[in-house]
């Protein structure tokens, strides 16, 4: 039998970090560092991605309805197929999970798994259930296509090229934040009824978020392929410095162009002084818009499309990925979404 | 927000069991039951599975080089693609882990992932890190294709095909049985040597399976198309009960026809009177062989195959799955394969 010999030296995962993990682990491979696989050579181009949620990490059971939790997991799926300006069109799910669940709760589950799907017009064809001797384990694999003139990548983004996003920013952290302050009072106090009220837009953006394939549409509608895009989900921040470092260049983004809804900005001020709503759409994640970059040319389009926001521009290679406040200030900006190790 | 509502009943998944939990959980959906999801229309079809392997499940760290795990996931995902007489072509791993791992041993897992791609001409397309606060979850997505007129689901047995199968049965099970036998020796007396001489070859079978693909290129070579096809992952009687119940058929198959290894036998006889190599064969699983049915027309074909074994047939609608002793006792087949609730 061959021996381990992985003892010799031991390097933390925390030390190296998730994307440097990810390039060392998939070198030498087809690989792409892309939000999905690119299948394929013909017009129509296949996608495949696979998103895993991990109880205790991506989820808390005290707060998260199994039947959103079903619905989040394709839709965090179908947001990869999106972030590629392509089609969903079918996922697997494996299902593992230790015997705390009953059949009830895995039915509740897969409302959820079901209802994303209808809404997003996808199949759900196969998939997979395991156990585990604690917890749920998550795991969605979205397929899907894209016209092969339509496919847009992280690369592709060129100095002078529009930075655009849609919808707002940093309002799922905003969700999370109400969600942890209400379980720590609850767990001080469990005859605490938790205070939700006002708060239903940031919850259910975190609970449930949605796919932009109506962006991907939208764009198709009007003609317009991104030079290259992304998808938020571990906050501005990382998605600019992903799309930044795959296509080469630098960029420059308005803090006051920002998209950010008033319920996070409530949030954050409810939570002191030290949580600024642009730290939620920079740092926080989860809000599964899209991120992309366009030509110039493109602007007059992009201008009138419901729900997307020019928040930048593409400055060249060798320059930072930098935000600049009101106040003219300009701030480098670094990576610091959900830790993911 | 919506209300939990799933504790009002509740149902063990015991209770259920493994198939008709999935059955329930994707009825009215294009899942088929069969080992991969089948895609598209046209000439070439595309095949999709999705296999999850978890830490003191599936494996146990104690015994599992991480490189021979890595390996095995892989091949195990590939295993329902050769099921479907396909051959697979790319796939798609998520890995989640504790901190307890470093980056070199998660090096050694993608060792084994790297050489399993390679071996089976297999592109590593994509995947996902995530974290886990304790133990190991691998998810390989594995694509792959087949000629719309060689596909070969569960269903398609019929009365007097011949009952086929590949390789051997019971001998990864036998290995199982070598591994937790010294596992707890060791337990017991840590200064102990494992004492695995003689027992290599079910050893290898357990740790590193391989997905019969060569079997299903001799199948083109010779021009023979199954009626119907599966992956002996649970044990022979489990697999037998599929096939028959997905066709409407049953099945006679010869205990003495059986394909069992010597070192299966050996094991057996060394852990007492009460473990017979047949059981191994019937309910042991993880032997990742080949069962399939053929028309009478192809026993010419099928019996010049080297690996293949001939060990039984079809009966008609109606009939149960019976295996046949030597002493001419006809036994009904019942799942007994490893709990995968």
């Amino acid at each position: 039998m061959e021996q381990l010999q992985y003892h010799e030296g031991r390097t933390e995962i925390s030390h190296l970090g998730r994307v440097a993990l990810v390039d060392r682990l998939t070198a030498g491979t087809a690989c792409q560092g892309d939000d999905c696989a690119v299948l394929g050579t013909g017009k129509r181009r296949q996608l495949a991605t696979v998103q895993t949620l991990v109880e205790g990490v991506d989820f808390d059971m005290m707060y998260t309805p199994l039947r959103h939790l079903g619905y989040k997991a394709v839709a965090v799926a179908l947001s990869n197929i999106a972030a590629m300006n392509g089609t969903p069109r079918q996922v697997l799910v494996s299902v593992a999970v230790s015997n705390r669940y009953s059949v009830e709760a895995l039915d509740e589950l897969y409302a959820g798994i079901h209802l994303c799907c209808k809404r997003y017009d996808v199949s759900l064809v196969g998939g997979d259930t395991a156990s585990t001797r604690a917890g749920m384990v998550l795991g969605v694999t979205a397929l899907g296509d894209v016209e092969a003139d339509r496919l847009t990548l992280r690369k592709g983004a060129k100095r002078n090229d529009l930075v655009c996003c849609s919808g707002d920013l940093g309002s799922a952290y905003a969700g999370l934040l109400v969600l942890e302050r209400e379980k720590v009072t609850y767990q001080a106090n469990p005859d605490f009824q938790p205070d939700l009220d006002g708060f239903d837009y940031v919850l259910e953006r975190f609970l449930k978020p949605e796919p932009r394939t109506d962006i991907v549409e939208a764009l198709r509608q009007r003609g317009v392929v991104p030079t290259a895009m992304t998808d938020v989900s571990e906050g501005l921040a990382d998605s600019l410095l992903h799309l930044c470092r795959a296509s080469g260049v630098g960029c420059e983004v308005y803090e006051e162009r920002l998209p950010i809804d008033y319920q996070t900005s409530r949030v954050c001020s409810e939570m002191g002084k030290n949580m600024l709503p642009v730290s939620c759409a920079l740092n926080g994640g989860k809000d599964y818009e899209l991120l992309f970059t366009v030509d110039q040319k493109d602007y007059g389009q992009v201008k009138e499309m419901e729900g997307v926001h020019i928040i930048g521009y593409v400055t060249e290679a060798g320059m930072p990925a930098v935000m600049v406040t009101p106040q003219n200030t300009t701030i480098e900006l670094v990576a610091q979404g959900f830790s993911r190790q």
